[in-house]
């Protein structure tokens, strides 16, 4: 039985609680939060968890084997070191971290500890995503072309970070799971139209490849868009999240180029056959990757979702932040 | 009676003939087309419309008024140069032409000849533009914050211009028209994935102002979407080009900042109320556009779609490229 | 503090026990269910509500001031009785009873015993419905030509009603509720693939005026749609209750007829204005519901959602019926 | 070359005209109409064609090999007498007839004098209603259960027939051609808003075996609606033809049931896999008819839509009307 304690219990810390809680092979051993109204609820609704409200005893409890951290992204990394510090294995929200060097020292200290970390990316444990990952695994789309994403509504805004960190994390998860393709450089545009932080981003991302990936992400959209669009060489891809029944559609479509000599011969003829829509499985994510980090814990295994593919998601959200902070401008990533 | 010669019956001549031959104020006096075949259907269609194979034989003609160029880009600057020297009036097709230099030649020469050029970017004559139009004219939206664009479908690959070239002109020329604002700066991203131009591409817009603008274009999409959000402070619009019945709607949804007395003060509530969408006038673009031609020749009035702004939709599509081929960096315009 | 005891915890039952539960003026007393493995969830959930297994313990009891029924129809009569017999209020499921006798008795027994009967009718506590019969009440669509109706999916087969019983309650009460027409004939057909019992049927409803009513109703439609267009002389509604963000559409279209001598020389003409979608409030039905039941015991009045109400439905169920085995008479209402 | 009469140049009359005369092995003779202005018309597009106002004159002419009966439905039965007496093949507008008897007549007269009668039940000739019969002709929805059509919209108000003559010839002619089943009754309701004629009715068709199949119609409603679902024992079609993309869905939904041992006992288990939507063939359905009557009567050929399969149509019609006057009785069909 592994014990967890949950740190934060603010959006989304509630659904943590109650998927370790309800699993059968680990338990919730206490929430801490700074806040004494929040955990008068989880007294109420779970009345054998204890309730904290300072970090320093949070970290300081032997009653634990791993720590979930639910907290505002500023607070990972000095949480997670700590818990590592004390032998804890670590379930950390998206986005990891500020800082890829603070991901990157997270990462070392897990493998010198032979700690697990998980991040929480609960999308790649979706129906969708594990379907789309099947469909391009089994290379149906053929050679990919672009990854197209659209993730905008009229969101909350965030105080301490800007809607890229808050939206892009979910769509940069997904793609790198996803794609085998590792990105080499990123353009992202952006504007702030209320406070200091961005509510409307768009990001470009290149590979070494012939792949270029696209996300846009908005705060201030009046309807609620959930799209991305993978352009295969032989097949192409709809993922909209939004659409209760019919979540992917894969379209035999796309073109022929029948021949490359020179730009005036070049033959392009179009291809247009059927479409069909899978079923997705509606597995409940969260429920899945509790799971899943339980297994790992106790199986001393690596996760496909560990500190690594945190960290390579921060540096892209660095990268995003320093080429709108230049305007535009083009930055490597390595 | 206006006299009008259409240089080139390809995918869209037919159209400008059709159209131009219909109205009461002018015919077409003369088609060229250096393809006898499709002649051959001009002959047949309209056995009063003399039919021509060589540029010079039209260009030379003292039948007509005005010259119709429905051609490659490449050829716009010769051709419409030609025209103005011989004092006839100018419609041409978009984008006008291949530099902002040729361009405001040609802008010059017909102000000194005092001719009209008209430059056909057909959607300004669409009920839903004409809707949106009115919409932010009246302050309906408040300030507009953004202004976001998607033209992306299995489209004809073009042999001489990339994806920007062929539908972003729609897109900048609307947003030129619909809003006030001045484009200042420009960074764009794509990728050729079959011959040398790009069949998909990104562009940000910077203005002065609070605005961003953005434009998604594809030539590799396996769904059609013609998509346009305005999101402005009190209001924001969608309209969707495809939906056969309610191509626009108007969402009453938003924020209100209630204090900005710092970051962590900044209270945003959030707002929704009714959507409603307008009925959009079925009206043909073309036919309005062309009787808009012969009304400016006749009036001798400069026509809002006239070359100058001709000329700003080419220096946006230059920037593109330009910024397209640093990888994506801010070009300024000026 | 009224005190609510529950019969049956299928698959309605946990919604009414925690809506009533919930509430700050009432509380759940006791669940009584058959299955022993039931109560035990709600043993877990609620450790202070009683558990019953019989039927004749929890009609008996004392501790009690309104009985909720929540069991299969057939034993919706016999358990109303007893209840209001022993002086209890009445909370049930629809429909009502089996039949329209049934349900008169139960009506005729409550008036005189002073007590509350209130058929479950959740819908009439929708925002949806609470908007649309605030349309018609203030004359918006004129007077009301039609109300049609679909309600089809891939729907659980019951074991002890046809479809009709199933699913056309719910639009048999939201029109009663909509419209303030009594509907005078039924003419119904069906068919039962599977079983006994009717799994596709169609239903018109005839009024004394100009209205007419159907309901199309389907456990084996492979696509969920729950659709009602209500078309009024000057305005028309469409209701799509799974459309998650415009639910309600009222549409500025009609015909004006210009004159009625004789058949050919009437003029019709089409009428197409703006659309508008009203924002549906999100409030949750059933505790909306729970609310009013509670405040319609505490102050002595008839809900309008009564047995009478209650019993209409029955009435026009049972013509359904009769109408279906006849293959499709007029069955006359009274 | 055959050639071909055109009697009536109303709604339809031009699009007749157009096919029949474009074809290789057809040319339009004459048209004639009693409005001299729509003449003017035909004459100026097709100078060659000779124009008619005398029916008489029409019939008479030597000059035809076939005539097109393009008129109100009342006057097809003189016209189609008089042409098939005078050697005359016969295209005729849907409805057939306005009775079973003059259809029937019709039928003789043709098969007595070999000519070929062919109704112009043009869906038939479309991409989807071709594919739909591809698809339960290959049996892969397995036995059909229901039939289930939707075609409303704010329609023209005919002077002459109902809504049902109006509209239903077309459902009725696609399901009597994709299914094999004969209707054997027909149950139908219906209200006439404006003049004498009904503008929105439902009727239910019944079958020896069972299938059950439903039509609603209407020419009051705000949205335009061409839906139709097939649901067999295996899989189930949806065909929404105003999808401009995916018109057709084939959906592996469905029940098994796994025992039938009494009604209590009956396990009813839901099955919901893959959807797909096969490609539809953009044909110009019209195009293809014109050219299959031309075959037809070259090589004395009895078309699958010939006046037997028009007369299937005018009866279930004619049945329609008699139910709805009786206010929903069933009426048998033999």
């Amino acid at each position: 039985m592994l014990k967890i304690g949950v740190v934060g219990y603010g959006y989304w810390g509630p659904n943590i609680v109650r998927n370790f809680n309800a699993l059968d092979d680990s338990e919730v051993a206490f929430v801490c939060d700074q806040n004494p109204e929040v955990l008068k609820k989880v007294s109420k609704l779970y009345p054998n968890i204890e309730c904290l409200t300072s970090c320093e005893e949070a970290l300081a409890s032997n009653s634990i084997d791993a720590l979930a951290i639910v907290t505002p992204v500023s607070t990972h990394y000095p949480l997670a070191k700590k818990a590592l510090e004390q032998g804890k294995h670590v379930f950390v929200e998206k986005p990891f971290t500020v800082t890829t060097a603070q991901a990157d020292e997270l990462c070392n200290l897990a493998e010198r500890k032979n700690l697990v970390i998980m991040v929480d990316h609960t999308f790649l444990f979706t129906g969708a995503v594990r379907k789309i990952k099947d469909i391009v695994d089994k290379d149906e789309l053929g050679s990919v072309l672009y990854y197209d994403s659209t993730r905008v509504n009229l969101g909350l805004f965030q105080h301490d970070v800007n809607v890229v960190w808050d939206l892009a994390p979910h769509d940069f998860s997904i793609m790198n799971y996803v794609l085998k393709d590792k990105p080499t450089g990123i353009v992202a545009t952006g504007k702030a139209h209320v406070g200091e932080f961005e509510n409307i981003a768009y990001i470009t991302v290149y590979f070494d490849n012939n792949l270029i990936a696209h996300f846009a992400v908005n705060w201030l959209s009046p309807v609620k868009v959930r799209n991305t669009l993978i352009g295969g060489e032989r097949k192409m891809l709809v993922w909209n999240d939004v659409d209760p029944d019919e979540k992917i559609k894969i379209y035999d479509k796309g073109i022929d180029v029948t021949s490359k000599e020179g730009i005036y011969k070049l033959l392009v003829s179009y291809r247009s056959g059927d479409m069909y829509a899978p079923r997705v499985d509606p597995m409940e994510a969260l429920k899945l990757e509790a799971n899943y980090f339980v297994d790992c814990v106790e199986k001393s295994e690596k996760p496909f979702n560990s500190g690594i593919e945190g960290m390579q998601v921060v540096q892209m959200l660095e990268a995003c932040n320093e080429s709108i902070k230049a305007g535009g401008k083009v930055v490597k990533l390595d």
